[in-house]
């Protein structure tokens, strides 16, 4: 099966550039069953990196488009390369291949090994946003804490020493203050730091790499032949009763 | 004090026309108190109508530009002019005037008139969302159901007494089936047609016009010197830190 | 449009006196919008003040003549002056005009302006009761803490100084260790202090005057032609069906 | 011990007079285990029944008048004979002796009978009130639904049978349409009619007789040497900091 | 009426042998009403003690067995004697007589004493266990937590002092740090050792004692003609259509 | 990787004999990715089937001493072979293997396809305890129904039909009165049925087969390198501190 990784900004022309692309389409791939082809794409006039709602909305739109391209492609499934899961519904309505947030796929999977998992994110401004997402995804009681590491996106790769350190004091208050039984990377640039193990080990709970979390359940839905429900994510009247095409939806 | 409402698609361009906004501008005047001077407005290059998540992301990076235009032009408040409260978040992100949600401002009034609401909206697919507003609003135990009267947004004009008819027929199907004790125009359309008192004679309960509701909240929020908690919706990170303008989040 | 205010309690003939309903009358005046008549009026027969459910159960009988009394002299929305909300469903049974419980009105106004709010109240033995009618009027989600200033009601107005001190500490407090991001004055007598403005200055979040909250929710549901659902809160049965006055209900 | 079943109004003076008292004390009587001595006693200036929050409000000054009076006469525990259980937060901070709330007692015994507990009403225009109490009491997940009856207090007793069809008809259907496998009284008068053996037979599901259920929690406390937490439900203020008498906080 | 408190491990053949039986046993007889009779029995083939999920499913099929037996032997009602309330559905689906949980019980009772209770539990690893098994009697909403003794079952005897001291600082933590107003013993060897009066009159709250509770209520169930309900806890269907014996559905 | 599928009775002695194992194998086998092996093993002292509490309970001694055996011979992940994932938390205490529930498996992949699902089981008399499973899952909110097929689990098989008619019946009133948008099959002979995708088809909702749900999060979490997490799941104590090995939890 064909998996795209999307990442919903323009990585190729920031400062990480096409060779975190790629480094990142590497781990991916190794993380991948036997049979799936893991590819990254970006979205070039998507915002630099999303540490707001602004910018989580900024993302949107051209990742929706990004996300019908890799359909007419051929793509299997998409994964939002985002914690926010940014326009996940949105997708989903657009789109039948399945359409994977990692947020969603990392909390589930937090919840089945767990009684009480922590999400260590960028910033204490986005704890309540994360808040409410998980209580969409459906299990908001599982949810100990939300925890912020204080160091922006953009700086997380420059000292990753640095963010282990801080991802070991958050996670251990985490445990310790919050009594969370697991921990979920927050943040896509985080989990692509290969921190995971060492969290686990040091740490003595389960450390969940988002995007592997993401990758996984993809490729169990595409396994199960099954896809999102059109019952819940239908597709925009418009489009279904003829009015015209996708594009028509916008005036612009 | 200056109130916007911000039509969040190209109402000037599209059927209803120039003439509806006027007529709207004209009817929220009315319904001002002394004092408040009331101007509509629509997003040229925002979605037709708003009856999908998918449209609902198109018109908000539009619609968001509109706002900080409002603004910048010395509107005290504004009132995003959909039911679906699109962008809500990100808006008080990069303003710090009130900006009403029209669901967010008829939810909590209605909450504050009765036991259990019932909102009326388009279609049945819009429930789970309008569900998860509402529980985002606050008030979600307090919502008896979200019902449908199965008529196009672009519709509910043409024959208004047809959209009466079905108004009351499931309003009061939500009384009887779901102890609704006060009903929720759940669309700005629906809430410019004036059935507001007819609905709520007839019925027995109040009948809240979102449209009015949020243009109380926000002459309510601006005299009482209040706007929104900047500690809950922060300016983005890198605009505080100078990165940039608003403009350079975004790199296309 | 006429407004009453009524304090459950003999302040006319208490410490604070006639002076202070004065005081306050044109505190509320000052804050209401043109064409908007406030009158404070107090309950002689009620207790001095209230700081417990005792006391609050000996307000409310003499509280729902004055407002039935209010209603049959012309008044058109009516403010329960104390942050329990004293008697407010059993008003609402009997007079047809808005009757607003001040908790509830600035409940609901911060749920609207940040994800979490701290209610700063007199006693910590005060705190169940308050969780109880948060949850009742429906924003229980979005209470981040009850806390107490330890000042008895009487003496808030003995030294302001200390009072404004004691609330910043507090909400302080709230904001770091509860992730308050909005303040509710749960006392009329600290609303009535002036400390708001301050407060929200001082700590970067809305600091909400729980009487200026109760007046603009009463204008905007008189403005707006509703009032409180009769399905919702229904005249007594044997009020409808003639057994006889409101009188009657009572055998003594 | 002794046990004081408290009615709130004048049963004495009214339509049942002092023979009802007389029968419902040898009921509770009956019920009671060897070494209880149960005493009715009535509220000769409270209403004449309760069927509104109004009543509910009118009752409790002078309930709690009568409830100190028999802790100063040596009572070990007091039930407030009305299903709403008017006032129980306000007794319990004024006595040290139990409190028991009928509403209170049956909901807790039918939650540990089964998943999902119906409460048969006088009047849909409570099921509110009792949804609020239920939640407040703690077993809100546990209540299936609030069904009413439609007979009025007053004339349950006066067709018996008609009484008994009714409650076999709604009960019914409270179990085949919400799943409810206990069903709980919800007025007194129904419980004290005897039909609760019959009903439970006829319907296979436990049905709980509230004054029954009040006075076996009164004997478990009493027995156990327990009573209310004074930290729930502090003595006020007023009177522990020596301003004065119980009579001192109402200033008539 | 005859009670069974039934211990689910071989207690008489462990270190605390037949000699803490009767002690128990008196106790429970001493706590009874008049007319009572207490018998405590234990299960030869159970764990010697329950300090996980493990044991406590170990402790299951041997414990059904013995209440099965106790029933046939003209048992009224019986207790399951651990705090765990282990195998308490399917013993509701085997046997007609009320079967009792000490947590069930004692959690009900803890609710209608205060707002929020703290249960003592012996290792923090049981605290999630015990919220769900809170969830399921129902009253959530109002654990205030569940604190950790950290003093081995089969410890808690050998120094009653140290227990104490520890019990009381734990309790103390309880009361300020998670505002609890009522404390239950989590363990029902820390129940049967009379701690129960010391540390209500040292902390100021009631100290529920989870045997007597549990007595309590057999009791009162049983005097008031009821079980629990059959359609709750229906009799295994192969049971009741004849396939065979209880023994049959067991294959080994 | 190897996976254990554990029957947690004697299906090799019973009516659907050995053929039915490896029918079932042969499926599982089929459904996984490459490199994954699967096994199905049977308890041989367990119950025929499991459609009460009672027989879940007899089932899950046995069926823990079959996972231990299992990861003792190298199994990598095991999956308990009934809906009600039986001993779930006691099998995580004892192994260090992920050991995967299809219904906690099937939960968490229906939450994330739609916003309600329905659980389609056998008898209503099954509704409470999944609706307390799913609780404890975490994603109790999402959960639309669970309805009764009422077909025997033994009897599902012998009309293959029959069963996918009464499946259809059934769903189709799901989706049009609970408003499920995803269907689970809440038994394991259900799932092995060979019906999902006819049924997902039919009534267009995604139907998922519980057994391949389960074998996907089993083959996800392994793949990720993830197991339970201990802090939530510990080792019961006495084995840690060496009191014995795990035979001596039990003293028969």
């Amino acid at each position: 099966m064909r998996v795209a990784y999307v990442v919903p900004g323009p990585m190729s022309k920031g400062p990480m550039g096409r060779s975190e692309m790629e480094r990142r389409e590497a781990l991916l791939q190794g993380w991948a069953f036997a049979g799936t082809q893991v590819a990254v794409v970006d979205v070039p006039n998507g915002p630099a990196s999303i540490e707001s709602a602004y910018e989580e909305q900024l993302s949107i739109p051209p990742t929706l488009d990004r996300l019908r391209q890799c359909e007419s492609e051929g793509v299997d499934a998409a994964i939002i390369g985002c914690f926010g899961d940014p326009g996940l519904e949105a997708a989903r309505e657009l789109v039948d291949m399945p359409v994977i947030g990692p947020c969603e796929a990392s909390a589930l999977l937090a919840a089945s090994l767990g009684h009480r998992f922590t999400i260590l994110t960028i910033y204490d401004s986005m704890a309540a946003s994360q808040e409410y997402l998980v209580h969409r995804i459906g299990v908001r009681d599982k949810l100990a804490s939300v925890r912020a590491t204080d160091i922006a996106v953009l700086d997380l790769m420059k000292s990753p020493d640095r963010t282990l350190a801080r991802v070991l004091e958050v996670g251990d208050a985490a445990i310790r203050e919050d009594r969370a039984d697991a921990l979920v990377f927050g943040c896509m640039t985080m989990s692509f730091l290969g921190l995971a193990d060492t969290v686990s080990q040091r740490l003595g709970v389960p450390a969940i790499n988002a995007g592997r979390a993401a990758l996984k359940a993809a490729e169990a839905i595409v396994a199960q032949g099954l896809s999102h429900s059109k019952r819940a994510y239908p597709r925009p009247p418009k489009l279904t009763t003829g009015i015209g095409k996708v594009e028509d939806l916008a005036l612009a």
